[in-house]
């Protein structure tokens, strides 16, 4: 007998999880062998149908997903058009975050399968019907690190967790790559996914790569998990994960990347054993490769990097210029394999990497963070969330946890983006509050809040020009002018919750749309 | 600035675990780097007082350890001096084990400290005068499985757990060994310690050895840490590991050994990918010997081993006999240098190694296990607990997780332990009930369960002979005779839990002794 995937029957109607058998009330102990077992009495169920029958899910239940594929996802959709066909309805729908690729939520949402979505972000198609009005019930926008802590607080209580996994045992131990083998999908780092197996009451993983028990490491581990689904495919590796991140060759992004790293290098935070995050943005990646060059001419080095990881911050790690990573996402492939063969590169759930009502997230621990922008105005408010035209094209991401974490947050940003202005009067929707931002550096200058005046010494003390925020502003204004108010409707279409999960803002309806 | 230990100031009224500060209700950004952080605003309280203070630890509350540390521990007596000389009493405390060492405990029950125990097994004095009717409340005795299901369940509620950690940083991300250096005290797997700061209300990190943040890998991570204590040792090294732990020279165990490693062979479970555990034990240690030379011979190779392991197990792990290692228990320094360096030997806690409660626990994917004994009787009930003599000297341990998870348990066991027989009509205590025995393995011969007939007759067709147990117990009496029984009196001291947490035995008070 061999280990072979296509051969194992499905699920008996026997406790799998365990060893000892009841029949009739009298424990009898399991006399299989490992291998036997494993084809024989598992936790597989034949079909996403037959977990979700099993989970018992109901109208009025909050389902969670995660979006470690990314715009590669097949999961959320094929478990949804399931549950659709099910006939169960009016669900919460609690996304660690949501992309172009769920277009077809649309469908589920008009015909009452969705009634409510919790997520990070949204894009696309989706995105835009949302913004204008698709939904009775707004849809909640949370931080990575907010959401880790409503799911801990359990102010959101998830029933069933459907995470999809690139490899998983028969019993459920659940992993980001394939520990015995190079093929089949791979999305690195499950920490989004882990917090949801914790906390939810039933949770399915969905693989599309069954691997002998134990599939250690793992990512989620057995006890956490109530059944497993084989599919064809959990994504389009793709979408999931590109090959390592490119540089951006904007010259325009490089140049704020290379703004930018003279500000962090002037900031103070800049000194042998600082801690560093880039967040996902050409500019804020950039940045990296300018201070790898400061720490090489400087004999720095970085005690941890945080976050997101891409391959460039692996290849310093592996350069010995980075000590430790610790990953919530990995962003490439070069990051993802690094995770599965660097010993000091660690997976953290969503929990230790942001949430602010465990007893310490690694935020906390950042000296500085470097982030993208849709605006920023003249409170230093950031909007991640909203673009120009008022309609939702983003998510909130780690943007506030790690802003409020930071010692030192950068706000990477162009002044312009075609004829818009990037630094305004007003964001369309604050995300990230300006107490938490400290420096703003645009391609056309660099502006400090107030509230860091020995930040403002230091960069003039460097020879960096600091301007104003409001320079900035009028310098855009006098350039493109200033844009039209967008023509919101009354309607709120999203709330935005603050890390603390306190309301931070709403999105309003945009004029109507054909539904 | 450089990180040094003996340069960090303690702990400073603000709360150090988050990025953070309230002024007065206001928000305040941390501003320092990372660095000067770590040195002035941490968890790390000057003393053991000061932790026990701040937890708010009051008479009657619950409070955890774990016995990673072995017959080396230093935590358990310095805390329990501690809380004593605050006059805090009535405490209830629950051990994952406690040794010899944990005599000073005695005392503290004297004075009314402690008031109840709950333990996985006693040994030493402090066993002895607890035999004897040192405690009003009998001390519960629970498997490592029992154990962290009644922790899981709330069976167990610990109000503050105190952990012992070979190395930790400011903020509380502890490990097992240090990490950066090969210096100070290791113990290897957290498993047991893990489970317990997850659960406990208020977790206090006990360490001889700060290092800087991140301590990644962490066994235990800082978001389920509340403070961290430096002290000058938290154990004695010789006690804690020893080296590699020897074979046996003992040719009765060897014989033993031997004869399980051919009953093994011959049972059926030894196949390619087979699982297995080794417990505590020369007997039991030295079969994995006996294994090795098997699996050359015919090109077998194990999937995993589990549970306490030893450098035996790691060196068959490096030569490629053993494909990965799930270590809830690191029993040599070998163990737990591999547990740090091996890639695919992972550190497990508690629950996902025996829990009943979860969703599958690895203990039920194991083909074999070899346990050891001090008697066991003609049901196959087994009894590691109490001695000839009645008194308490040992501990269940994962005795009857594994013995009920396992498709195979051997029990390998003298006959006779000098004049006393070991196997019997009756056991003293029971601590494994014989439904979940499979084999019993003497020097003088092997009995079979007879629920398992399918396994003799493997093993006759093997040539092995198989007696019954009625026949081994004859043999042993037809030596030393049968022994006078012991002189029960009528007060329970110890009630014995099965693993799913309900009464399997109880434990009763030996004559009188000087308190």
């Amino acid at each position: 007998m061999e280990f072979n995937v296509n051969s194992i029957p499905h699920y008996r109607e026997i406790d799998g999880a365990h060893g000892i058998y009841d029949e009739g009330n009298v424990p009898v102990k399991k006399t299989v062998t490992l291998l036997e077992r494993q084809m024989t009495m598992n936790k597989m169920l034949p079909s996403l149908e037959e977990a979700i029958r099993r989970v018992g899910l109901t109208d009025g239940m909050t389902i969670s997903f995660h979006h470690h594929f990314r715009n590669g996802d097949f999961v959320v959709n094929m478990v949804m058009d399931t549950i659709a066909k099910m006939g169960i309805r009016n669900l919460v729908l609690a996304a660690s975050s949501l992309s172009d690729i769920h277009e077809p939520l649309i469908e589920h949402i008009k015909n009452g399968v969705v009634t409510h979505v919790e997520t990070s972000g949204l894009r696309g198609k989706l995105a835009e019907v949302i913004s204008h009005g698709l939904m009775e019930f707004p849809v909640v926008f949370r931080s990575h690190g907010g959401r880790a802590a409503a799911i801990e607080t359990g102010e959101l209580h998830i029933d069933v967790a459907f995470l999809g996994a690139p490899s998983c045992d028969p019993y459920g131990n659940a992993n980001g790559y394939n520990r015995d083998e190079d093929n089949g999908s791979c999305c690195g780092s499950l920490g989004y996914a882990k917090l949801d197996a914790i906390k939810a009451d039933k949770c399915v993983i969905i693989t599309d790569h069954i691997v002998p028990f134990p599939n250690a490491p793992f990512g989620i581990p057995e006890s956490q998990v109530d059944y497993v689904v084989k599919v064809d495919s959990v994504g389009d590796p793709k979408g999931i994960m590109s090959g390592a991140t490119r540089y951006t060759k904007n010259p325009k992004e490089l140049l704020i990347a290379k703004t930018a790293a003279d500000v962090i290098e002037a900031s103070g935070y800049f000194y042998q054993g600082f801690s560093m995050q880039m967040g996902s943005g050409g500019a804020s990646l950039a940045t990296a490769r300018f201070l790898r060059d400061k720490m090489l001419a400087k004999g720095i080095k970085c005690s941890f990097a945080l976050g997101g990881i891409t391959g460039q911050i692996v290849s310093m790690h592996e350069e010995g210029l980075i000590k430790k990573i610790l990953d919530v996402q990995s962003f490439d492939i070069v990051a993802a394999n690094s995770l599965k063969n660097n010993r000091f590169h660690q997976q953290i759930d969503a929990s230790y990497y942001a949430s602010y009502v465990n007893r310490g997230s690694a935020v906390n621990q950042l000296d500085f963070v470097v982030l993208s922008a849709l605006e920023v105005d003249v409170n230093f408010d950031v909007n991640v969330l909203t673009g120009s035209d008022g309609i939702i094209r983003g998510a909130i991401g780690g943007h506030p946890d790690t802003a409020a974490g930071a010692s030192l947050s950068v706000v990477v940003v162009p002044l312009l983006r075609g004829r818009i202005p990037c630094v305004v009067e007003k964001v369309n929707t604050v995300v990230t509050p300006g107490r938490t931002i400290d420096v703003v550096v645009t391609d056309q200058g660099v502006a400090v809040n107030p509230n860091r005046p020995e930040i403002r010494e230091k960069l003039i003390a460097a020879g960096i020009q600091v301007f104003s925020i409001e320079q900035l502003k009028a310098r855009a204004e006098r350039i493109v002018g200033v844009p039209e108010p967008i023509k919101y409707e009354d309607r709120i279409v999203g709330v935005v919750m603050y890390r603390d999960n306190t309301v931070i803002d709403v999105i309003r309806k945009i004029g109507e749309v054909e539904l």
